[in-house]
């Protein structure tokens, strides 16, 4: 139980309903130091937040960058890391295993789309397994379900297609699951149904939110990058301030 | 005057009492690009607020995570930037000078301190002749003087030893000089003395301060690290909002 994915899993577990595991978003060491003061117990990159403080399209930051920015996040604190990876930049899976243990990520989030398309479930499935079995353990791996946010064939019902995935994911070892942008309302039937924690994701913003997506059957709420996003605005007005006289 | 240290020279130039040049600090691309989006017509990045951001004490960055982190900045936009390169690393003048074109930046700060000491001046002069040589032109050399934050021996005074100071670092070439932390009292002695801009540090949430301080003589304002604390401190008040629900 003394190594950190072992730690970070443990958080995860027998969450009272309205307690989610609740992981801000770090994208520079600084903020990651702020969240670790606040007693946060843990922390999950977004790959959006990091791609938009290096300075690419979300999606676009290369695999060394994304390593490299995670690791001096992982170096500036204590508490465990999970790093989202997006697609996984390709790499086989012992490789990605090893990148990110050598980053100091505890897990990673996975993504089911690529270039704004739903991969075939059991061809992720198949990956995550390799993932997981490179990993033996020693990291908690997120599975994050897209079928809410890259559509779905016409007419097609997101939860039971959601739901479907998840199953095969748990199957192939995931640890978690995170069908990002799933509707508060669909969350009691997916945790009912899903036999592994759900992620959701919440506003930082409205923390009485945050109590009620866990009474829904959340798990672990992150933010994607709406953290970084907050820090910007706050820096937008003073420069407007300052700008203006 | 189409190369972009002559476009940031000449914004130094002439500014009228009460309109100094004020230049934000960004500490990474998404900053960088919020200070370009309210209208800043340049920009200087601030060597502690990219330790923080990058989880380094103030003044342990290695070099080359310093430029690399320079130049996300200069990459992310369009305006000329100016990069606090600290003591310049111990590198030779030449290599200085390239590394800076390299990261993208129009002009570099140049500290007279090392190890929280003054350096000799007249050693210091020699420094910057052989950086302003080796830049010729490329590059806008502004000389920080850090009688005001190391200490002069007892009794010393410190406009009369800042005084000296600049008019030899103007002497070797540098376009402008910075003497830190100079109270604002001591600004018009130091303006009449000093034949180049002078630049001085101001609080970015009082704007009336820094028409105030241009009045009193500074040609040009930075801000140090203000800006990047000043974002974390919205990121705790958030973290603190979202830890105690």
């Amino acid at each position: 139980m003394s190594d950190p994915a072992s730690v970070f899993r443990a958080l995860h577990r027998g969450r009272a309903p309205g307690d989610p595991l609740v992981l801000p978003g770090p994208w520079d060491a600084a903020g990651a130091r702020v969240f670790e003061d606040a007693g946060f117990p843990a922390l999950a990159t977004p790959s959006a937040g990091i791609a938009a403080s290096l300075g690419y399209e979300d999606g676009r930051t290369p695999a060394h960058e994304m390593f490299a920015a995670v690791a001096r996040i992982t170096r500036a604190v204590s508490v465990p890391v999970s790093a989202d990876v997006e697609g996984g930049y390709g790499l086989a899976p012992g490789e990605l295993v090893e990148r990110l243990l050598e980053a100091g990520a505890v897990g990673c989030n996975l993504e089911d789309s690529a270039d704004g398309v739903l991969l075939d479930p059991r061809r992720q499935a198949d990956r995550l397994a390799r993932v997981c079995a490179a990993a033996a353990g020693r990291l908690f791996v997120n599975a994050r379900i897209d079928t809410y946010v890259r559509g779905l064939p016409g007419g097609a019902d997101p939860v039971a297609e959601t739901i479907a995935r998840a199953r095969l994911y748990a199957e192939a070892g995931a640890d978690c699951v995170y069908p990002i942008m799933a509707p508060a309302d669909d969350l009691p039937r997916l945790s009912a149904a899903v036999p592994v924690p759900l992620n959701t994701n919440g506003m930082p913003d409205d923390p009485p939110g945050l109590r009620r997506l866990g009474e829904l059957g959340a798990s672990r709420i992150t933010f994607g990058p709406l953290m970084q996003i907050h820090a910007m605005d706050a820096v937008r007005k003073l420069a407007e301030r300052v700008r203006t006289g």
